[in-house]
């Protein structure tokens, strides 16, 4: 692949778009904003290896020191080596800041960068440090990133719109008020999709992020940009926003840990107008370790988020939910396909080994009755387009920027009046009410499914495909809690088509347009070694019951650590 | 006044409107679901004292165990009478159903009546108890009354629509299924406005309810036949809505405890499709005791009501939160006066002498800045007309009913377009983001503040004013929860005009439409006696933090129980 650092050149016989210069002013302040120390010398940038990680090692910019700290996967250990004064809080984002910087230069999955007040802030925590042998939070020094969806005063938000360009926040979004309550260092926002509607973070102002275990595939959507961040060891936390599987579908193309939970845990006021009341946005931790994910969300709630957000329901993190319980096996339910969309061989293969392995050691699992999926994607669906594209329209109009075409927006005929607004919520309130019956009566700790049902993409190619969000999205207009956890690779060896491993899959049936795009698209050679996470999905406000799962599959799955 | 048993015939020269047969008959069958022994003597039905509460005592219908029974108002008392088998749930169930009875012919209060059924079901729970020695639940054998809003399988929920008539529920709302799995004994529905919109509760087909105390004043709305009916003591505990002060004004009018919780807290899944989502509507109980409120609170969320209603919120009763603190005296904020309406003397006085009572108990109480309280009180406005009238229009059109006058309903230029709609939400988030900054930055307990401005009306009187809501719909708006707690009655002596002791209201300069009416409609003559409740705002999920305070404010200014 090539890396873009400048906009590509416009068509042949076409004239650049008048925005044009809007662009490349953002993205060359963009570059003045990497150290050129920093930068990765033209060998790396002209033909780097597939994987993010790789570069990074044999790039010379980060020491010994500063890989090892990057590639701790428990935050817990970075907060205590700064807190012990073993390291400071500078040289941790020192190095933070140096492999974000590389990583982006790889896969693009940075939109803001401010390394200058990150490390006057980690000085200034060090500093309290030293005087009062006190740490500020529990993220005491430690760099943490976040999509940009939220607002950091001074920069930008522009959620990958050409027209919101140069309009720095004028105040912190709740959540990045808390996580610097909580000792947290800020140091960039990362890569999205324009509307945030797609499973590429691909936008006009940013280009394309990319994957950083694979640059030939995409990083997913739509906290793309954080998922290639956070897997590239870029960051240890990250904070995505997820409304049909933006925190989940980078997650699992990245292997990472995350938690999408229901509405009202984890504080979500964004920048722009808020859209999609009919399903509601959340937000989320994403990380390489199950621990990070949990610490954030103890220490979050510790923090009272509800005494600054008036959306935050004050539920502590119930610790004694999120323990396996010792006393009785778990009884848990699994989706291995939906009827819609038949998973890939490496997504089924995934999951029945998670399954095999549950089994093995005890538990019980049943096979879930997927009759309401169907009808619960598509009110999902339908409530995301209910603003007839109105928002996006507007937003594309500030500077006459073209909509990308493919993503999920609604069409003037898709906006819904008063009374079917209505009747979509009582619509949806009658499924939640059928839905939650058959949760309860079923007895489960929690129901594991694949998170999408394919490994890889090229870039580009997912608006090209009538997709199918049926895995994740239907648990937001649920509004259930789910976790995702690394559980396998694609292999060549075992998920090859044609080697009599994937009968299943070689006789199927094709079931529908999104179906036959799966099938088609599957390309093993394409996909090897690509990350598999299981989705973990605890119920409404399950985010407790959904990790006590997934340590017990972290610990089955994976023996020796996912990352890195 | 007369007690009407059927509609007014209609003014002279004009012919019945056509749905009137189909009023007549509901309230003919209504009718002759009482027994006739249980019906008042005609001495008591044209001259009738003004309070049910004599005529209850003077009808010689209830024994004087039933007498006693009934004007118990601590729940808990009544389930140790049927656990401990002293009294069968059979005798208490026609206890209550003889005294709502009575209730009923002197203040219109319900409109469904299955009395037959709660009779058939407290056998079998007394059946249940001798077989087994276990009681069903918390409310076993306690006959207990739901708001008209409701579904009881087998009745209707016109919720005071002709065109509801005749069409009995298929099944049983949420709250009711949790009250019978509780051991409840269901047994009325309770009346209410037409549209709900009013604090007077009047409707074509039930007629107009009045209050328990004096039948010359209304019983307040939407929640107006709970209160009349819960007043009069033929029920012990009530479950009412709320959407701008449905449940607290028909207690304040009544001088009832209850509490109008945040959205999740209590299982509101109405019939009748839902409406005002801009505005969440919230169900809650009403009674002549705070221990009542609590222990249906307490015993509501021990029964997991989340794995039945897809809304609620898991946090169980926080006793800790609802108990004093006993290391500490209170901070209290409050609102004499909102500067929109000025309250009158009856009311201003219970302010202060509640102030007064909680400063001479060591509580420290601080004015309340009220500069938000307006713009949150005109968005909420802008909310409930937001529909434009819609769903009104659409429930008189099924038998061309006519929309009473006066009452909240948007007209068709109120209707929000979709981007009003966002706009709507963003306001309200900034609105709750400053008012939760003042809330939190004051350290306040909780807030204390007027329900109403006013202490009674003649009926119709309300429609006809330009009502201000300040006082209870800004609440709803930012979904802060509030109890209300009696403390004070009008009193001629004390409250007079042309006394002396109320010069600041006869000096009073008149603000505008609302306080004009408020101003001018004060009659002390009228109202003498009437109840006055202190509403107590506990913030967002406050209820407990509100029942705390309210256990101190109760036991300050009653130190004698303000009922029966």
């Amino acid at each position: 692949m090539t890396i873009e650092t400048i906009p590509q050149e416009p068509p042949q016989g076409r004239s650049p778009p008048p925005w044009n210069n809007r662009v490349l002013e953002k993205r060359a302040t963009q570059l003045t904003l990497i150290p050129s120390a920093w930068h990765l010398s033209t060998p790396f940038l002209e033909n780097p290896p597939a994987s993010s990680i790789e570069t990074i090692h044999a790039s010379g910019i980060l020491s010994a020191d500063e890989l090892a700290w990057t590639e701790t996967t428990d935050i817990r250990d970075l907060v205590e080596l700064v807190k012990s004064r073993r390291v400071t809080s500078e040289s941790l984002t020192t190095a933070f800041c140096k492999r974000a910087a590389i990583a982006q230069q790889l896969t693009k999955c940075l939109t803001e960068i401010f390394f200058d007040k990150a490390l006057d802030r980690a000085k200034e925590l060090d500093d309290h440090l030293l005087r009062t042998g006190e740490i500020v939070g529990p993220l005491h020094g430690v760099p943490v990133s976040v999509k940009d969806r939220f607002n950091v005063e001074g920069v930008d938000t522009t959620v990958g719109w050409v027209g919101l360009t140069n309009k720095p926040a004028k105040s912190n979004s709740s959540i990045v008020k808390l996580l610097e309550s909580m000792g947290a260092v800020l140091y960039v926002k990362t890569n999205v999709p324009q509307s945030l509607m797609m499973s590429d973070s691909y936008n006009h102002v940013f280009g394309q992020s990319v994957n950083a275990f694979n640059h030939a595939l995409i990083s997913g959507g739509s906290s793309g940009g954080e998922g290639a961040l956070v897997g590239s060891g870029g960051s240890v936390l990250g904070i995505g926003t997820d409304i049909g599987g933006s925190i989940r579908v980078p997650s699992n193309l990245q292997g990472l840990y995350s938690i999408c939970p229901t509405t009202g845990r984890v504080p979500w006021d964004c920048s722009v107008l808020h859209q999609h009341y009919l399903v509601p946005p959340v937000a989320g931790p994403m990380a390489t370790s199950l621990a990070t994910t949990e610490y954030f969300m103890e220490s979050l709630f510790a923090s009272s988020p509800w005494n600054l957000d008036p959306s935050a329901v004050p539920i502590p993190w119930r610790k004694e939910l999120a323990t396996p319980p010792v006393n009785r096996k778990l009884r848990l339910g699994v989706v291995f396909d939906d009827g819609v969309v038949k998973p890939q061989p490496p997504v089924a293969r995934a999951m029945r080994e998670t399954v095999d392995a549950l089994r093995a050691a005890g538990h019980e699992v049943i096979e879930w009755d997927t009759s309401l999926h169907i009808a619960t994607t598509n009110l999902w669906t339908k409530g995301i387009l209910a603003d007839g594209g109105q928002h996006c329209r507007s937003l594309c109009q500030i500077v006459d920027e073209p909509l990308i075409e493919g993503m999920i927006v609604g069409k003037e005929t898709d906006l819904l009046a008063h009374q079917e607004r209505e009747q979509f919520e009582e619509t949806k309130l009658t499924l939640q009410t059928s839905f939650l019956q058959q949760w309860v009566s079923s007895e489960i700790d929690a129901l594991l499914m694949p998170v999408i049902p394919w490994v890889g993409y090229k870039p580009k190619t997912w608006v090209k495909s009538k997709q199918w969000l049926g895995y994740t999205g239907m648990w937001n207009l649920l509004d259930y809690a789910a976790v995702t956890v690394p559980v396998a690779r694609a292999d060549r060896r075992l998920d090859s088509v044609g080697s009599g491993a994937n009968e299943e899959w070689e006789g199927h049936s094709i079931r529908n347009e999104s179906d036959a795009f799966n099938h088609m698209q599957y390309d093993i050679d394409l996909v090897h070694g690509m990350p598999i996470c299981v989705q973990i999905v605890g119920g409404r406000f399950g985010e407790e019951k959904a990790v006590a799962v997934g340590k017990v599959v972290d610990e089955l799955m994976n023996p020796t650590p996912f990352h890195p």
